[in-house]
């Protein structure tokens, strides 16, 4: 198991994050670093579809990942058990990550040799979706058991992300959940959004998503 | 259907919202209204929680909520359409509410005649826990799809509520939830706190939780 590290991070009120996510984003695009910031629910399987995806990517493009959490190392100790380069950044009690502490996560991770990192931030629907952290992409997950209705709730996080991932579709049919009411809400919103179907757990659906992400992040490097 | 006001509130950075939700719990008090503070992620059923609770309880006491949202009206139309005094209030992508929110939201709601009033506040498992908003009693919701990890993970929330509604119990078996481990992971922070196990969905063990919020609140007005 690689060594997790294990970083304090908080916020600089004082800092612009907008001009912080652009800096660490020219960085990243001359390092050749893709960049993606994955937002969802607590519990809607970030940790899962991480460990999934890499699984799924093995061989072709090397993975690092940022956990993001207030208070706890359990997802960086999971991703670091699967021998994913992982460090741990811990939010002191704050809701979500800006782009000081996604550098501050960075330098802390070794770099090299690495094509794509994964932040999986903090869980939650609402703050993550108004900072930019200077990722290429942002990713989200809604999983089945939360409801159709969450565009109508959360429509910020809709509008940021370029991808949706419907997580946990072994629970349809146990639920009210309408896919096509879903991607019309989705639509409404953010014409644009690629959507993915998956289950982390049984697995369906994961290699339509992996193989976007793939072809996303090799046009970024070799672009 | 009653009619839904819909209120927009903003916070007041300016403001002492310890103070504010001391004055509010004094008048509620006085008033002898019971404000419960009702918290969960996006999609844990707190809606249908609150509807099945009234159901549950009626010609026993009468109930009002107050719906937060960041931007809709489904879950006020929803609880409206049961017959219930609701209230929506609107934060403008603010993740939590505050006393003077509360308080404002209060303002727009009739109390006359009522017992107690349910916030139902904006999905979210970090930020709200941070804000008194004067009520009796914090209640939270976890469902079952969540993970029972969700105490490492937002251990202020488990800590600032008096009650843990385990929702979605008709999941269990469908994922790897343990409630031992919840139970204990629980105990570790807040061994004071009552949980239920129920199912918004089948009904089962809403009695449970809908006899203790009775009794509270009887102790709470008659007391």
């Amino acid at each position: 198991m690689d060594e997790i590290r294990l970083i304090e991070v908080k916020e600089d009120i004082q800092a612009d994050n907008e001009k912080i996510a652009e800096e660490l984003r020219r960085r990243l695009s001359d390092q050749k670093i893709f960049l993606v910031n994955l937002m969802s629910s607590p519990g809607a399987g970030k940790t899962s579809v991480i460990l999934k995806t890499i699984e799924q990517l093995r061989g072709e493009l090397a993975f690092g990942v940022l956990e993001a959490d207030i208070d706890s190392t359990v997802d960086a100790e999971k991703v670091a058990a699967a021998g994913v380069r992982a460090v741990q950044l811990r939010t002191g009690g704050f809701c979500h990550l800006d782009a000081t502490m996604v550098t501050k996560g960075l330098e802390g991770l070794d770099l090299e040799g690495l094509d794509v990192v994964i932040i999986e931030n903090v869980g939650n629907l609402v703050c993550p979706a108004e900072f930019d952290t200077g990722a290429i992409r942002n990713a989200m997950i809604l999983s089945v058991p939360e409801g159709d209705d969450k565009p109508l709730k959360y429509p910020l996080m809709f509008t940021v992300c370029d991808v949706l991932l419907v997580n946990k579709i072994d629970y349809l049919g146990l639920s009210d959940f309408d896919m096509d009411v879903l991607r019309e809400r989705v639509a409404r919103l953010n014409p644009g959004m690629r959507i993915f179907e998956m289950s982390a757990k049984t697995g369906q659906g994961v290699k339509e998503w992996a193989d976007w992400l793939s072809r996303e992040a090799r046009s970024f490097v070799h672009g």
